[in-house]
């Protein structure tokens, strides 16, 4: 049994869901894993991981717009106001999803239902670098 | 260190929490799992997978209402509408909720609390057939 | 590749955030544990096991006032009521929350960002005694 890592950096810009599926599978061909358990997590509480519907646009866009009715970028509702408006937020709906998922490999293949795709999820208005550890245990 | 897969398949009717603790734990023993983890992935995003109570069956029909008021089936409020009023709120849920649970065997138990059940929690309102993943590595 | 079990209890009093981050990298220094995964479940379902900011304290006040107002103590709106007003929103906190959190363990270090903490979340009025197993799989 064998362990692999990567740390796969997004460069984000605003509110958005980013697809990175194919990275994550590419790692997997590359090294030629088989059979084993894929650690996926974020190295920050103001972005998220989620595994969502691929196929119509429009539902990330909805889940953006649900999100941010949801926990309204309104510093009056805060107290920790002093990153941004946008920043606890962040935090709400970085707590409200996942910080981390755990996939399965078999046979060479990562189990995603056929409209599932693996996203980052990020709550910031800014720019950022976004830190995400892909880690294999199996064969 | 030996890994298994099960494909679980579950008929859904309508917005409902359906248990599937027993059938997880008939497979632990019929393979005789000792120590490992089990990881379970649903492998679609309008439906989710829950840990919760399972004494007070009203603790499931309380969970059900909230989450419809928290994620209104109500067309004008989403622009994804074309795969009905339930799908877009069904996403939500997915996101709100889980897609996959890692759970730990030890000495051939699996860990759960004594009022902890594992839960498909349907957010769709027709009849749909459900994937549910179990992968068990360890040994 | 080996795997060893810690059962954590935490005396809670009331809602609050209660960081054990320390303990699980102590767990993981006095085993000497170098690469794997470490699978953290909490056996209750009316608490829940978050990854958060450990910076400002701020950020945790917002948190439990959020999910205060997101779903309320009030008796009014739940028929599960029984076992208090405060019962009912936990098992509704534990379900937009996690059970279970899975993290990664790479060269002996904890693969957390900067200012990300474990925290038990507490969703009970009154004291409580939690239990959170630790599940090391690696080397």
């Amino acid at each position: 049994m064998k362990q692999e890592f990567l740390k796969l950096s997004i460069n984000t810009k605003g509110q958005k869901l980013y697809e990175f599926t194919d990275q994550t599978i590419d790692w997997i061909k590359k090294n030629n894993f088989k059979n084993g358990l894929l650690n996926i997590s974020i190295q920050h509480t103001s972005a998220s991981l989620i595994v969502q519907e691929n196929a119509d646009p429009d539902v990330q866009t909805d889940l953006i717009n649900y999100f941010d009715k949801l926990a309204p970028m309104d510093k009056k509702l805060y107290i920790h106001t002093t990153e941004g408006k946008d920043d606890m937020p962040a935090h709400i709906k970085s707590a409200l999803t996942n910080n981390q998922i755990s996939l399965s490999v078999k046979d060479s293949e990562l189990l995603l239902g056929t409209w599932q795709g693996i996203y980052l999820f990020e709550h910031r208005l800014e720019a950022q670098k976004r830190n995400i550890v892909h880690h294999f245990i199996g064969d």
